[in-house]
């Protein structure tokens, strides 16, 4: 049997544990960020004392067999005139099993259960930290939630360095899946929120350094404003592979052309399809791996999300390729 | 626009509102017991301080067009073990919603609101009770689980006078949807623990005495050792009137036959078909009401459940020609 883990945040690991779910004979473990204090989940860290749910929920989910019965019912946002507006009915759950448990692992163990998930869902941390970004204007930004939506003074920088504050153990867990993995998928997902910022938890970059696993990045479809801003895939892959202390194995590119229309909608934010200047390196897969569901936000949702996305079926076609 | 309401608790009152729903123009309203103390909504009434979740959940669920998507994940037990066990997913969901917003009332109405559930759902009381129950052997009992599952020394008495400590004010919406109401279904329940225990919040029953509405009552199926042991359906029904302060203007008795396979199951609890012992009275009404659904206790559900249960499109069609 072989180990598999992705490790991520956000809302494109979700996307590549509904690939792996339906893989027979592999042992799946997702490794989310806790660094979130944006929207709904930034509330209930803030209020509840608690960890954020909401990556954590969406990975459950996305593993759980009865995904396509439930994720309205959990993940649609409270629309109604009081505090409960803008949270999801699967953030108040979780919370409500993390607060009554004392425990974020256990609580997440409980819910994959009652979901029917396969696999295991590991926060990256069980400690609280804060996300530290050090623009190339000179500029320090904390918390996840600012820098994934930059002032105006931060939209054109490049983060010259993520790091956390305070410095934190990392979970005992995801150094064990880590140590055990025979592959390791990142992305797609924000660079910085939602990939690097495993990595800059110091215990996870040295096991990182030591796995034996083979890693594999999924590339993203477009770039964004505040993260890969302007940036190529060649300078992607150098900027993570900075931060994971090691080189990554495969780097899996789309090939599939995006339309004027989408493209155009994304130029309104300054934001385009990511310059495929990876030729050489024979490291790269390219290979079709657009989603023809286009996501459109909901209006009790307070966050940016894209509307373009990988498609699982693609994402558990390259993936049956690689570790076959 | 017909108004219609149900008052109850346990797991009676939902197979009515499933009824309800189906049915086209009318205004559904469930108010329910405060007052159970049992199960995994005792242990969340008295570690949280809230009042019991339990009821009120399993109502919205009734009442909502997702019920059967959603049911299994909200009611079943988790299983695991620790201290969720024995607990539903549902409950701690609406414990959260509770406490968060700080009004009873208002999680039941988001709570329903994303559930898409036709209606409302009424707590009896926002204020909370103890069920007491005084027998004919001179017992006194507090709390509705030790009523509902009383020790031997209670099976075979009959409860003299059930009323609450302290008596508490009814929720003012409960009054005025009894105010409002055109037609108002009691039962099927425990006739003590579910039913009556509405009725002993003096403004219920207040309100009920001076209500334009209909009363109708589903009778139950079986007998219930330490509430209806050994009682008929005339002497059942007297006793609810007696706590109603006023006349039941129709009785809907079940005449299919119970097959002698369930009966012997019941008869080792001492429990048997009720006595249909109501012949000259003009308001009954018999009609085939038995579910071929047979619930099966889940195994980390601690209370003891019915096994025959009332058939919801059975009960549509009697409504449906009580309120033509």
């Amino acid at each position: 049997m072989k180990n598999i883990i992705t490790i991520g945040g956000g809302n494109g690991q979700p996307v590549v544990l509904r690939a792996l779910k339906e893989i027979d004979d592999i042992d799946i473990k997702a490794i989310v960020t806790t660094m979130d204090d944006g929207g709904s989940t930034g509330r209930l860290r803030e209020e509840l004392d608690i960890l954020p749910p909401g990556d954590v929920m969406k990975c459950a989910l996305a593993l759980s067999s009865c995904e396509n019965k439930l994720s309205e019912f959990l993940l649609k946002r409270f629309s109604g005139d009081n505090k409960l507006k803008g949270h999801s009915a699967g953030n108040m759950l979780l919370s409500m099993m993390v607060k009554y448990l004392g425990s974020y692992d256990e609580a997440i163990n409980s819910l994959s259960e009652h979901l029917k998930s396969r696999g295991k869902v590991i926060p990256v941390t069980n400690k609280k930290t804060v996300l530290r970004a050090k623009y190339n204007n000179g500029d320090i930004v904390n918390g996840e939630h600012k820098i994934d939506e930059p002032v105006n003074s931060n939209k054109n920088s490049k983060i010259q360095k993520l790091s956390i504050e305070p410095i934190v153990p990392a979970n005992k867990y995801a150094v064990e899946a880590i140590q055990n993995a025979d592959y390791i998928f990142l992305g797609p997902g924000d660079l910085y929120t939602s990939v690097i910022a495993n990595f800059v938890v110091p215990d996870i970059k040295e096991a990182i350094s030591k796995a034996k696993a083979k890693i594999y990045y999924f590339m993203n479809l477009m770039t964004k404003k505040g993260q890969t801003h302007n940036l190529g895939a060649k300078k992607i892959v150098q900027e993570l592979e900075k931060y994971l202390g090691r080189r990554i194995n495969g780097i899996i590119i789309n090939s599939d052309t995006i339309s004027k229309s989408f493209i155009s909608r994304y130029e309104k934010a300054d934001e385009k399809p990511i310059l495929d200047n990876l030729k050489n390196d024979i490291r790269t897969i390219r290979t079709s791996l657009l989603s023809r569901n286009f996501i459109f936000k909901d209006k009790n949702d307070t966050l940016s999300r894209s509307i373009l996305k990988h498609d699982s079926l693609k994402i558990k076609k390259v993936i049956l390729k690689i570790i076959k």
